[in-house]
């Protein structure tokens, strides 16, 4: 996710982030899970915590919990405040809150930080309590299917064991629909934006190359680096690299087109030499995500995401719907270049193959692939009817 | 351009290089141009040298010389073999000799590596003889135009004053339409191939993340490293990226698709990380450039594609074609997503406004924007046709 647009421009002033149409102050909590998980991969770990945001309130039936499912980049914070003094409120604020598409006066909605993550929940730059330090690159691989288990037993926590829909965009897409995969009679809606049953050769390159960038930086040292330090010119080079596939070739014209920064002398060589605007603006997307991301983690989740093919793990897309009880909502956008509308709209068909409820959905923004991050009363319009409606009735004309 | 599309598949024996369809063994020769030289920036060089090759002969009219122009990555060596034990010819072997769609029986083909360049011709690697060192970041700014001016010096030596045709694929055809604008009585026919009249935000950004790897890389040292040193690191990361660029999304799933290389282990962990095909594959790529590109070449270069735009050169593109006196070509390949169709046709669509005698063709190629390099029938008949009917007549049905 790009940094801008997980900020939506909000009322700078303090008490406007206190409005009424928003969650208010939200408070970051620790599920402390005390006993062994398995990945995937075999490899265990004695326990780990899940930092994790809840706005609105469970009912007493329990049936109306919403889970929000972040991307890459993302975390826990998904709506509102942390403090009146806070720049940015959460990623997806302008979704979330009283009155809004997901509406807290209604809906108990959960999200957490992933496993693998460095936003608060147990990762690479959490320390092993064998040794007091960092796990590093001996953290075990993470597969979505670890992230998805991790949440369940949040969720059992929280007394939740219905989920009235589980919601993502990209990463948080694959992670809604393994949910329903894995845990059938748990989710009853799935709404999966700007994702995929798995990716292609070019997006799995792209990691790669950020990937690369961060471990042939020298600090990144194998993974072995201080908290404060690590390769943050490789991790700036990978973000760097990585935000232009979430936009659109479009959207960068309209927003930088080939305008100049502010010559910085007189001379003609510097003049043709003064920065494009683009420029300007990736090295600040570069130097800001380095002070909020960790490198390893950057590595786990990017691997988790390559890693995940529904079809190559359950034989066939089909066959990995077969459990499926959950409705479906598939959107995909328009300008997605990275997990572009077929993709999208290949697990809807998939879906409907394997007898299950499911639709697609296709906006036509130009924002690329963080168009799920979009303010946009259509896709406003869209999320609060597929979580509303008491029954959904599709008419399958995908 | 891509290291496995400049290299063309060809028989491996030392017979089949010498083969009656190939140019030969061809010799490479440098121009020494012993005059101050003044780029656009207004900066000056007290000379310099081009490295270049010529294939077939000039004729006593001499008019039937054809420029090829290379694009980023490439050099004056585009024909036949440097020796009968080279693993690969030319990076344009499949397109010119002995009855090829360029037929050196015919033309007098010439080809040198650009101003700036790091294969021959002078550029940032080469000593600046007022101090002995290798000119690093104090090379002068290069454009285009300055690529086109320092050729026309080659031609001249050469006796050219008339050119049959300027041929070039992405920088390559900005070269040879820059040659028709600055240059117009000496161009008759100009075919252009995955070009651009100018870069949009998204390829410049590309360029800006690669440069930005090569100058965080420690061994840039602010462009003063030892000849077989430098930013390699930095330099395989761009060119990793970059080569993302070269190809399409299609064309790395046809390729690569989602395999896996061969696990190294038998831990479950091994073989959810063992990497996918592609990853190496990328890897190779990076690590091949490094050693026959030079970083700061590649900045200037990159610079220099960045800075190209002719409608703000020259007031608009029309206003830019309007000395132009030679018949245009422009082909665009469907899959190019980083010089697209769109942007290939407009240079076209320019010249008819302003009056010239211009065409364009697409091709549903799916190799993306090297697809220029292709092996393909139907390219070399356009080509063929292009540079051998008496008068190109043109439909005007673009």
């Amino acid at each position: 996710m790009t940094d801008d647009l997980e900020a939506p421009s909000v009322p700078g002033s303090a008490p406007g982030h206190l409005s009424p149409g928003d969650v208010g102050l939200a408070q970051p909590r620790d599920f402390v899970y005390g006993h062994p998980f398995t990945f995937r991969s075999g490899q265990t770990l004695p326990g780990f915590t899940l930092r994790y945001e809840t706005y609105g309130t469970l009912n007493t039936t329990r049936d109306n919990a919403v889970l929000i499912c972040h991307a890459l980049s993302g975390d826990h914070h998904c709506a509102g405040w942390h403090s009146p003094e806070d720049r940015k409120p959460g990623w997806w604020n302008n979704l979330i809150g009283p009155g809004k598409a997901v509406d807290t006066r209604r809906f108990f909605v959960v999200c957490a930080n992933v496993i693998g993550g460095c936003q608060g929940s147990t990762g690479p730059s959490s320390a092993d309590p064998s040794t007091g330090k960092p796990y590093g690159i001996a953290f075990p691989f993470v597969t979505i299917s670890d992230i998805v288990r991790s949440q369940k037993l949040l969720l059992e926590h929280l007394g939740v064991d219905e989920v009235h829909a589980a919601i993502g965009g990209s990463m948080g897409g694959m992670i809604a629909t393994q949910f329903s995969i894995e845990f059938p009679s748990l989710v009853r809606r799935v709404l999966a934006m700007a994702s995929t049953a798995r990716e292609s050769a070019q997006a799995i390159a792209f990691n790669e190359v950020g990937r690369q960038a961060i471990m042939q930086d020298p600090a990144w040292n194998r993974g072995d680096y201080p908290r404060d330090g690590g390769p943050r010119v490789g991790l700036a080079i990978a973000r760097m690299m990585a935000h232009i596939t979430y936009v659109s070739d479009a959207s960068m014209d309209r927003k930088f087109g080939r305008r100049r920064s502010p010559a910085q002398g007189a001379a003609a060589a510097d003049a043709l030499d003064a920065p494009f605007e683009v420029e300007n603006y990736l090295r600040h997307q570069g130097q800001t995500f380095i002070n909020r991301f960790d490198a390893n983690s950057y590595l786990t989740i990017t691997r988790a995401l390559d890693q995940f093919d529904l079809a190559q793990a359950y034989g066939s897309l089909e066959k990995a719907f077969v459990p499926v009880q959950a409705e479906t909502l598939v959107v995909g956008f328009a300008s997605d270049w990275l997990f572009p509308p077929e993709q999208n709209r290949e697990i809807a068909l998939a879906l409907l193959r394997a007898g299950k409820r499911a639709n697609y959905a296709e906006l036509a923004t130009d924002l690329g692939h963080d168009s799920f991050l979009l303010e946009s009363e259509e896709l406003y319009t869209l999320v609060r009817g597929f979580l509303e409606r008491e029954q959904v009735v599709f008419d399958f004309t995908i």
